[in-house]
């Protein structure tokens, strides 16, 4: 009765998590959301109303289908690291639209693309709802391992890698500077093309901030960037830059997607832009999300001292290994009944027998909920 | 370098077109644009702000993939003529998404599906791109000739048929009862879905409402609903109805498509709507487009008595066609030269022989351009 492609495509397991941990008194390190208490709402509302004089029916006419050009310009000039035109941007519904739109425009059914492991849950449901085959490059402590990248470009043919370079969801993993050359080399000597995912490079909390892999690879990188964290997903808002000629068809294909983003949303987020906000609003999330994430893991240091993680300088998400042989799916089940909730590692393998991991978000509860929640799975876990 | 799917997709003539027209001095028929002076501003700036009062921080954050709850709520009770349950209504932005998805989730690339000849270019892009096979059924004055799509249906598999029975786009037509009735027997008879786009019910300037598609056969309809055309189309927002088992399959791609449609927007459509602002907006609307009906018209009658029309009872367009012989793009690429642009009828066929049609949409402009406008047509045309 339906088309193939639905068979690809079970519910999120995320998702689901997240309906369960909407009920009250669940500690919920599960989902990947800001703390709504961090919104800029004030400056949001106040750059509607100027928005609603500056631009007046635009607000809520049709628009062109890459985007308000304002914004793309913006965009361009402010948040690329390498330089790019704003023909070179696209303006997307999130960077899940992003993702959808460069698979379907780069990807035939039964096509093989590179991914992490482990990998972005939406990115593995985006390529297999695609009809994408995926095939999972071993990583080490530094992100894929070059090696194992070229033995399977050099294997099969592979349309594109997709990674996330920095903060990476789930791991928290930041590839250092050596590990970005390394890679990008690869992918240009196979003429591979990158799909850059970046929404999380503002949330550095520590450390300095490494080029873009696009920077290293123009020519053959996608990169993805977002609104949704660093001032509100409820806009569904991102972006795509890349070469001219996959931005036209990206466009072509947004066209009769859904013809063009939100106007409304665009013109809010570039008066926030224009007003200035944006970096104030940063320094807030950072010191915020900094100490949260001092907090989560001095607690996974105290309450969980069998378990084995990495702290990551920047995002929102930390990776936490149980003792060997250990199952994080068995340790959430029993989690959900005393009111914690993670998501399990297996979620985010091509390969489910990898279950050792969890993967815990620290951005979306305050310090006293984060240690309360860790003391739970602390007393789980001995 | 690019996926199969992307070499049957065109840029958009309409689009195109549009560019042109955007160039001051035009007088444009060709978008199908909603007057902007008309757009409920005061309205939606309040709604704006109430709906932060109300609704807090969820306007911004996440939300769930169907859509807010309260807003389906307000669609299933509100805007259906059949009986459904919010759970049978899936939020999407606007109603090319909800195409868009609908026709993932159906189709395989070279599966067939029927079409209305003409119809909706944005549908048969959306069909084309996810390499549907496209079958035009034979039209006559009352809309598809049930005989046609008999024989097609009897002939071929076809999955499903997409339609706009009110207040068609391109030409205007509102199919009789008696030929809905005769559609949906043969549609029901061979198990064959429909897809009835419904953007323009509610802009009817005279005559009575008829019973919609969906309620002649509820369990084979999926219905496009779609606030662009009565609030604002720069929220995107429309929606889906239909049978439970296909509107979770939707939820399930549209989950990884772009998450789900813009909080922002939904819980400001949803004070709009609570705050009762829809009726007295639609009044508004239709004394304003049915007077402009009412003068294009005249326009025509007058300026152009050569061609033939039709005139419609609702919606944004008349079709026009030319004397016998005439071509509409011959006729077009003269018109652009006096500023004055139309969609030549030979973008909404699959078979691109049929040259003699133009759309021309009324709602856009006031009186003063429509006549004027359509003078400059008619010096052309004499």
């Amino acid at each position: 009765m339906f088309a193939q492609r639905m068979q690809n495509l079970s519910r999120s397991f995320i998702r689901d998590i997240l309906a369960v941990t909407q009920q009250p008194g669940i500690i919920s390190f599960a989902g990947g959301l800001p703390d709504p208490a961090l919104f800029p709402e004030t400056a949001l509302a106040q750059a509607t109303t100027e928005a609603a004089e500056n631009y007046g029916s635009a607000l809520y006419q049709y628009g062109e289908t890459a985007g308000v050009h304002e914004l793309r310009n913006w965009i361009s000039s402010h948040l690329s690291d390498t330089p790019v035109t704003s023909e070179q941007i696209i303006v997307t519904a999130g960077s899940q639209q992003a993702l959808d739109l460069l698979v379907r425009v780069l990807i035939n059914p039964g096509e093989r693309v590179a991914v992490e492991s482990p990998s972005y849950l939406g990115a593995l449901q985006a390529l297999s709802a695609n009809e994408a085959r995926l095939e999972a490059v071993e990583s080490d402590e530094h992100g894929p391992i070059p090696e194992a990248l070229e033995a399977l470009l050099s294997e099969k043919s592979i349309k594109c890698f997709y990674s996330v370079p920095t903060f990476q969801n789930p791991t928290g993993l930041n590839y250092p500077m050596h590990r970005r050359k390394a890679l990008s080399e690869v992918l240009e000597k196979h003429g591979c093309w990158l799909i850059e995912d970046a929404p999380y490079e503002a949330l550095r909390y520590k450390g300095e901030a490494l080029p873009s892999m696009q920077s290293l690879l123009p020519s053959q990188t996608v990169r993805l960037g977002s609104f949704s964290k660093i001032i509100a997903p409820g806009l569904r808002l991102g972006w795509i830059s890349g070469p001219k000629e996959v931005i036209q068809q990206i466009e072509k294909l947004k066209q009769v997607t859904d013809l063009h983003t939100s106007s409304l949303s665009q013109f809010i987020a570039l008066q926030f832009l224009m007003n200035g906000e944006l970096p104030n609003h940063l320094e807030r999330l950072k010191q915020s999300y900094g100490e949260r994430l001092n907090c989560i893991s001095a607690a996974l240091q105290r309450d969980l001292p069998t378990a084995t993680f990495q702290v990551p300088e920047g995002g929102m998400f930390i990776w936490v290994n149980l003792p060997q042989g250990m199952d994080s799916y068995e340790l959430f089940e029993e989690a959900i009944k005393q009111r914690v909730a993670f998501v399990p590692g297996k979620a985010f393998y091509t390969d489910e027998t990898k279950r050792s991991g969890m993967r815990l978000n620290f951005t979306n509860s305050g310090n006293e909920r984060i240690e309360e929640g860790i003391k739970r799975l602390g007393t789980l876990l001995s």
